[in-house]
């Protein structure tokens, strides 16, 4: 068994806009007069850490856990989930 | 000029604690009997498009936004930056 830390990052689907973002890029970057940004999209992150036997096995149970506790809205998020050594 | 996408992660300094990511851990996940979970800590994430130089200027560019703007705040978060091909 090893430890592992995964990176959740949520976020709204592609299609779906994000006020929050598009707030923070309208009346503050541009209007800071930093003209080479064109979009802002915000999400959130959690990372956790997690004993499990592999790489696969970390990725698997956070995923499940993720899906089965509605960490996340499946309509409007998307959900990217990363592994690495603790 | 090319196009980068550059992923500004914004959260508590380690010794600072997280309440949001204490109680996930504590009143969700763990009473959800995931047991091999054993830390859980909350961030912030902006994702930024931007066309710049290099991806060298596009870090510089993006560090200085965020701490110009005070997109964070230093006393109490750390950010990361990354940069990706966009």
């Amino acid at each position: 068994m090893a430890k592992f830390e995964v990176h959740v990052i949520i976020e709204n689907k592609p299609g779906i806009s994000d006020p929050e973002g598009a707030t923070i890029l309208k009346d503050l970057v541009l209007k800071g007069s930093y003209k080479s940004v064109s979009q802002i999209r915000t999400a959130k992150m959690l990372k956790f850490i997690i004993t499990e036997k592999s790489k696969q096995s970390a990725q698997k149970k956070i995923q499940e856990l993720c899906d089965e506790l509605r960490i996340y809205n499946p309509m409007v998020s998307k959900t990217t989930i990363k592994v690495f050594d603790a």
